[in-house]
This record gives C-alpha cells, structure tokens and sequence, in this order.
C-alpha cells in the first residue's frame, strides 16, 4: 500500500474485532517499524508495553474509562515516552561509533548536549511527548499497510494506568493505541479544517 | 512508494541542496496530507508556518542556533501545536454535524469534554505536542513517498522563533521540519536499539 493511500485510509477505528489477536512476531514488527522515527539525538525516547492478554486489557480499558475498544482491539500499546532517555544515551552512541555512523568525538559531544539540554523537566516532557507520538505515527501507517486498524487513545486516568501495569515515573503514558483488525465498515473521518485554516507563509501572524 | 519501503528509505538528512524550491502547491499537498493524522475530539492542535524566502530562512537558521540545513532546504516548516485548540471546537463540531459524520448531540458533549480535559494546562500543552508530532511524521512520510528529504529538529531558542515569526503565546513550536531535495547521497541511519529494548508485553516493568 502506498504512503498516499494509507494516510487517507486511515481513520481512527473504535470497533474492533473481538475475537481477533495478534501474534508476538506481529507485534514485534509493527514496533521495529515504528523505531524507525526521527530521534533527538538518537535517543529513542518510545516504548510501547503491548496489552494483548484478556485479562490486562480489562485491566486497561478500566484505566481508560471503560472505553470498549481499548479491551476490543487484538493488542492495545501503553506508548510511553522516557522523561531520562539520556541515562542510556552512552550506549547508543557507544553502538553508532562502533558502526560507523558517527565517529567518537561527535559521539560524545552528543551525550554532553543531550544531557544538558534534556535536564529541564518541561523540555524532556516535550521531547517524550514528541518522539513517542512520532513513533506512535509511524506504527498507525505501517498497521494500516498490513490490513490493520487503529485508533489513538488520549484519555486515560494515568495514575491507574501506572499502577496497573507497573508503569514508573521514569516514563510519560503518551497514548493508547488500539491495533487489529476492524469489526465493521471503517467510520467516516471527522472533517479537517481547510489547510489555508492551519498554514501560513513565511510568518505566523496569519495563524 | 509502499509505506515500509518510505519508513525504512526516509532517514534525518541535514545535507539538502539549497538551490531548490518547493511551490506553494507542492507545500499545500505536504501540509493537506499531514492534516490526516487523527486528532483528539478532532481538536487539529497543529499549525505550520511554511518558511521558503531566503530572508526568513535565514532568520529561522539564526533562531535554530545556525543550523545550515535550516536555510538550505526548500521549505523548513516551523510546527506549531495550538495550547487553546478547543477554541476552534464548535466550528470543527458543526462542519462534522452538516456532514453528517457526528450527531449534534456527541458533538455538543464532545465540546464540553475537551473544553474540561484541556483547561489543565499540561495537558494542553502535552496534546499541542502530541497532535503536532503525529502531523509533522505524516508529512515526512509524504514528503519521502514525493521523493522529497527530510529532517526534523528540535533544537531552536523558542523565544527568539516567536519574536522572529510573530509566534503568539497561543501556539507553542514543537519542530522544526525541513524538507526538500536532499544535496547528496544520504546519511545512514543511526542504529536503533533492539525491539526487545522498547517493548515489553503486558506489563511495563521490564523497561
């Protein structure tokens, strides 16, 4: 499926197969895709806890007030982003030396303005919030190329979520996203405002 | 191009040949795309300003702490996420209940909902990321699929970005967005961290 086409297919499912599941290499797949997302820095700040059992996703779908699909959909990911992606930035760069991607000097520059930059709290919520939604686009696209539904979830009691699934302060819940195949004929999509609505040139003013 | 084939080609690219343009049809098409991702209550908290003159570009390089491929791309989008996006709500909500996409009833409590959910100011603010983030990754998707590079940058002085570009307190820059023809052959991507790294099944606690 061409990129085009799935943009426009897509459109955010809410009914869900019930009886379908997903298989571990599936899941597997939709993530690795997924990594491939812009970086800050390469660090990578997503992670994506991926509900499948019956029992956590009515464990889930409590914590997203009783909303049906989140416990309807073959899998639902917990995408979380990483408020100290720093903490294993070493690793990362130690990895991109080893490759070739980037020499040593350039490495550990980064680690030092990663470090600094991301030390402020709001900044790093920025940059989790940011690189788990980008990373959460990405499995959306790659999910409907594979004949699978989605739908992104921002409502959620996260403090139950945190603790139902074990969730620490180190990570940010970003999203819900419901992945599987759908029950029914897709909905229509919300209309969008016209891009002349959302777009300017040169300047914000218009805005 | 398929959507794996665009996840798996498109890579951050800072080396974009400067002489190229984009018309303002090619960046409508860009944006018109983008403006697919999905969107709490259909809020669409992203905006973008289209930067393409020589003058502004080179502000916007000032602004992103000299960065060249700021300046040399056809196009650097500035992505904007709006922290007062249930403002626009009942104009969205009326163009949805005239097309008959949502009843006027779910369209009225959906007002109310987000107008509730997003008077916390974090959680506007972690929405304005989210939906700009989501947008901004299907343009760079559609960006590839158009043959076109891109990169993503997140290091800018925001209050200079606003002074410059008449950026109200309302909107809040998420990032920057470069895109164009690339210059040369492409960089390889940095390496990921394994899947088994970022996720885990069920349960967070193996993060």
């Amino acid at each position: 499926m061409n990129v085009s086409e799935a943009i426009r297919r897509r459109v955010s499912v809410e009914e869900f197969d019930p009886d379908a599941t997903l298989s571990d290499a599936e899941i597997v797949a939709l993530v690795e895709a997924a990594c491939h997302a812009p970086s800050s820095f390469n660090i990578q700040h997503w992670r994506f806890v991926a509900v499948r059992s019956p029992e956590g996703k009515q464990r889930l779908r409590e914590a997203a007030f009783g909303q049906r699909h989140v416990a309807e959909a073959a899998v639902t990911f917990i995408v979380l982003g990483d408020l100290q992606g720093t903490d294993a930035l070493p690793e990362v760069m130690d990895l991109a030396v080893e490759r070739g991607t980037l020499p040593a000097g350039k490495a550990a520059a980064w680690v030092r303005m990663a470090r600094e930059i991301y030390a402020d709290p709001q900044t790093a919520r920025d940059e989790a919030m940011r690189s788990a939604s980008l990373a959460a686009m990405v499995l959306m696209l790659v999910a409907e190329e594979r004949g699978l539904a989605s739908g992104a979830i921002s409502g959620f009691d996260a403090d139950r979520l945190r603790r139902e699934f074990s969730i620490s302060e180190r990570y940010v819940p970003a999203m819900l996203l419901a992945v599987g195949p759908a029950s029914s004929t897709r909905p229509a999509r919300q209309p969008r405002l016209g891009v002349d609505r959302v777009l300017t040139f040169d300047d914000a003013s218009g805005l």
